[in-house]
């Protein structure tokens, strides 16, 4: 047996990997099996991860392992989508126990947090990458989709935007901060939560939904786009953590917040009508614009004066040259 | 819009990325959605091809899109499933229009002919690399597993056996042979089609299946191990073409099928009862041995003696230092 027929049987030992409701059958076949309830879609969605393009080269593995299922997860989330489960294709350069072991560990607690079931994948020899598939199930006719916003509705985000921008200059080693100020940045960074509990309580009220990834403007963008609306966003509304404005102040916080990036909340519109319909079960979300006739998306200030900037995509990582 | 994001629209323009039925949701949200039929699991597969390791650097792309895709839905035909659709996580150093438009009309080939269709994935700037994720549907409780297997059944394959292995040599530019033995042998390396109707044909009727990618004996021992049972492999059985057979000759023929890989041909094994069956409904198939009581895969001559080599894995590509 090979050391990559060694790390599969590794991998299949996970607790994570074991076989439960919904799953058919795991790893070990040439296919694995999911089953879905009467009723449901299977949500799919894949993201790959580049050394030296989306981590750093030397990026501990078990924070990397609780990162990469964490991102693509939210994935899931943003189609309010319930988990099932997730295959794993990781190429590495050679082989290392103490590396594999702590990846394996970092990659089980979220796929724990989640209940998220590794079902499957692919081991192979190369440059360092991972691409994670990740498995929902959501009723057929409730998936939250970025087409569905329409005038009148609330734009809204599940959380604090900006901390995982704020985080990379830590992450990257050019700046330090004291342990109140990096700890909960670098903890977003690493393990940002997908926000499961919020997509579901949506799935039925929420007219559109995504995942905050490219910065708040651009994904915006994106339900306006689909969506064929405009979308105002109110800058003072934004929510920023404290940690994030001790590092950046205020003004580069809200930067981080517009612009930044890995952020992995929920950002979604939602018919007025539901506003006091989730507030009072409690679902934690922010008000921050509204959706307009027209197409784009739109900054205001506190005075409702447009100061939208350019809108850019976002770079996760800086890229190798 | 970044190149990568438009890479992302040229796929998402291809034929195959066009939504059909089965597909509530394609390329362009958060995530897919794939449905179900009432009764049936979803069956999933991953396998990734890295540049250098299991594919020449300058591989023609269009021969490289039509493989990538082949290969990992052989793994869904192996299954006994129906062919839903896959995803393309794609990790390119540059962006050169000329290789994409070949990449993408290769695969598009391959997926319009197994009835897949291209429902979402990533594209990322790294060293190449592929992964593709592929889902079909089988019925609950039909599906071709590897731990079937009993003694008394036959054991079959779906084709003839040794020619991905024989083509290795004349991929690599090692050797050279006359058009009318390297064309046939080439065309099975690049293009080997994944036997979806073999392979819903044995539902409910073979015992274990898998796909040869290994050469036989080291799948069979895949099945051997699952089943718990031992496979007895008759060597004056094995399907050989004339191609591989003039290439390599009729012992190193045999070495092919037997230890080479890269066939992407059904094995399984058969209660007997079904083989006429199956006959007479044309499906097309060779008895290479049976399923005995016992451990492990065993190779006989025409005498019946045991001639076993040393049965190893096979590297489908030579690695890079």
């Amino acid at each position: 047996m090979g050391e990559f027929e060694l790390i599969r049987h590794y991998f299949a030992a996970a607790p994570c990997a074991q076989v439960r409701d919904g799953v058919p059958l795991g790893i070990g076949d040439d296919c694995a099996l999911l089953a879905l309830a009467p009723g449901e879609h299977m949500a799919i969605s894949t993201d790959t991860l580049v050394a030296g393009v989306h981590f750093p080269q030397g990026a501990d593995p078990l924070l990397l392992g609780q990162r990469a299922l964490a991102v693509a997860a939210s994935d899931l989330a943003a189609m309010g989508a319930s988990p099932l489960g997730f295959t794993l294709a990781l190429t590495l350069p050679d082989v290392r126990a103490d590396w594999l072991q702590a990846f394996a560990e970092g990659l089980n607690l979220m796929a724990e947090q989640c209940a998220l079931r590794l079902i499957g994948g692919d081991t192979t020899r190369g440059p360092l990458s991972l691409t994670l598939t990740v498995f929902g199930s959501v009723p057929a006719a409730q998936a939250l989709t970025r087409s569905g916003a329409r005038p009148g509705d609330l734009l809204c985000v599940g959380g604090m935007l900006g901390d995982g921008a704020g985080a990379l200059p830590l992450v990257l080693g050019q700046r330090t901060a004291e342990p109140a100020v990096a700890a909960p940045l670098l903890a977003h960074y690493w393990s940002p939560p997908p926000q499961f509990a919020l997509g579901q309580a949506l799935r039925g009220r929420a007219s559109s939904a995504l995942d905050i990834s490219d910065g708040l403007l651009a994904d915006c963008g994106h339900i306006a786009n689909a969506s064929k609306v405009l979308l105002r966003v109110e800058r003072e509304r934004l929510p920023l953590s404290n940690a994030l404005q001790s590092l950046l102040g205020l003004e580069g916080a809200r930067a981080a917040a517009l612009s930044g990036g890995d952020d992995y909340v929920l950002a979604f519109t939602l018919p007025p009508a539901h506003e006091s319909t989730l507030r009072s079960e409690g679902v934690p979300f922010v008000v921050v614009g509204e959706v307009l006739e027209g197409q784009g998306v739109r900054l205001v200030d506190g005075d409702g004066q447009d100061i939208t900037p350019l809108i850019r995509g976002y770079q996760h990582f800086p890229e190798t040259p």
